[in-house]
């Protein structure tokens, strides 16, 4: 794991642990690199609960409770998705705050909308809802890796925006 | 991603996709890293489901179905365990295939009997269960990486010695 990385995980551990609260991961594209940036850090079993790695549309819907009207309607990267993977999320893994992370990491699965490299992002909290869209340029490890930080980034900032 | 492990990947992919099936992972040790290692791949999605990140013990038992009696017995570390992590995973997962990893990854969290690098791996298919454990020596990344691409061996080999 990269030392960057490790560095913005022993950030968000010390948030956490300030606000003494559980996180939880809903992973399409990364495919459970946030979870395993998370668990790189020793200790982290004290504010990380554990994660789902919901790579199938099927497992969204059954372990996340996303619906398939939203699934049919907008495709699994994308903003509804991103939300109702993240609020799944906090349910299913009994955390205060969740991250989920839907996209389309390449090479394939592009389209003229949603160009190779487009992830959704969402974070929740015991009081919030974000979600943001992003558009990574790169290969499929390096967009991977840049959402997994950029997932990251986003609930630090939450946290220290709610002192 | 190291080159050797996506050869190994690969390797996975290839007897997976003959033998038309589907994976999935249950980790808790590695926290996610034999998922991320899966999708590392491009096409993935094709024999790869997902899985669960259970690294709290009470969502071992809430996603996977570890009981709470297996785990007072015998610790998270344990032959009993990665087994009830495995069979759990293969319903969880709706997979014909699945891994479960659950080890003292350290530099905490070490005993007498079960030190830092002991890892209890298990493997299920639609007739066969397998565990076995192993001891890595190496800091927290190399234990995390040896048990990563044990794992995916394991399966490979069962793989291929089912025709």
């Amino acid at each position: 794991m990269n030392t960057q990385l490790k560095q913005r995980v022993a950030e968000l551990a010390k948030q956490l642990t300030l606000h003494n609260a559980l996180v939880g991961t809903a992973e399409s594209c990364t495919g459970g690199g946030v979870a395993h940036a998370f668990t790189g850090v020793a200790g982290s079993s004290q504010w990380f609960n554990g994660g789902a790695v919901t790579y199938s549309n099927r497992l969204k819907q059954k372990l996340l409770g996303v619906s398939a009207q939203t699934l049919a309607l907008h495709g699994a990267v994308s903003q509804p998705v991103a939300e109702e993977m993240v609020c799944g999320a906090l349910t299913l893994l009994e955390v205060d705050y969740a991250i989920s992370i839907t996209g389309v990491a390449g090479p394939g699965g592009g389209s003229e909308q949603k160009p190779v490299g487009t992830v959704w992002f969402a974070w929740a909290g015991p009081n919030s809802l974000c979600s943001e869209q992003q558009k990574f340029a790169g290969n499929r490890d390096s967009i991977r890796e840049q959402a997994t930080e950029y997932a990251i980034l986003g609930l630090i900032n939450i946290l220290k925006s709610t002192g």
